[in-house]
């Protein structure tokens, strides 16, 4: 059986500051809902670490890398590039054409700005994506456009090497250490 | 026809300064996913002018409320708690149930804290929720639960009095002013 091709999260336009808890969460979430690898380009480095921190608390595999080229990135991708934007194209219009390249092979960059995209992304990308086209959070988008893609399948993974795991319950936390 | 009960998401725990945005995209993704109102408990109270701006610019109807009991909101709440938290039990395996409840009648309040949660949230919620196990974003939590609450219809909820609209593109930005 072929692996299934990845699927990567671009988060581009960070700013010190502003933007520090915004990409992080970014980052949790293409891990938490089915990601394989997160590209924080330029600023956003500054938060690799705390996404790696918590994938060797939680498991993987999921890969953390920086870039100060996301542009070239971009251009260079083999695959299917998604760039999620309130202007685009309705996900669920365009959402099953998506995964069906996926899954006959396609290599996907998901790509979340902050608040200025360039225009060369929009270019660079087949697929102008909105989660509704009104304003709210890259975050939400994010994670909408994920569950859609993998159909919730994502919400069952497993994950290895954890050293917690989060034991569900209905009431209270039970955390278990490995 | 009897009018779809009411889904109020209630944001807690905000703390000054470190959760400024995290709070304005909980409220904008309640708007854009399909809740009714948004109730922003104590230093929350902070967002909602953002929150009533983009609601004024883009339609509704979209509510907006603070609160300085969110404790006192939640004990006479008359109809479904559901509280999203890592710890809670998954979102599959419990959806269902809350759809059913929601559409036999009973309001919906989806109670969506910072990182520390008084136990009388677990005790007072009848659903304590997880949208993975893992650590994320209570944004990309709420988004995810409200998709799947409304199954995706909240996608093409139509807005009213809105004085602009964006335009789906497949490449670049229109927006219509009324």
């Amino acid at each position: 059986m072929q692996d299934t091709p990845q699927v990567v999260v671009l988060r581009l336009g960070h700013r010190p500051g502003r933007d520090e808890r915004m990409t992080t969460h970014v980052g949790l979430t293409a891990r938490a809902l089915g990601a394989d690898r997160l590209v924080l380009a330029n600023d956003a480095a500054s938060r690799a670490e705390t996404v790696v921190d918590i994938t060797d608390t939680f498991g993987g595999p999921f890969d953390v890398e920086t870039t100060n080229q996301p542009m070239a990135r971009l251009k260079r991708w083999e695959g299917t590039i998604v760039h999620l934007t309130m202007y685009g194209l309705p996900v669920q219009d365009v959402e099953s054409e998506i995964r069906e390249r996926h899954r006959d092979g396609d290599p996907l960059l998901v790509v979340v700005g902050a608040e200025k995209v360039p225009w060369d992304v929009y270019d660079a990308a087949e697929y102008n994506v909105g989660v509704t086209n009104q304003p709210h959070s890259e975050v939400a988008s994010l994670a909408v456009f994920l569950d859609h893609l993998f159909e919730g399948t994502e919400l069952d993974r497993q994950w290895e090497d954890a050293q917690k795991r989060v034991i569900p319950q209905a009431e209270g936390k039970q955390v278990e250490e490995q």
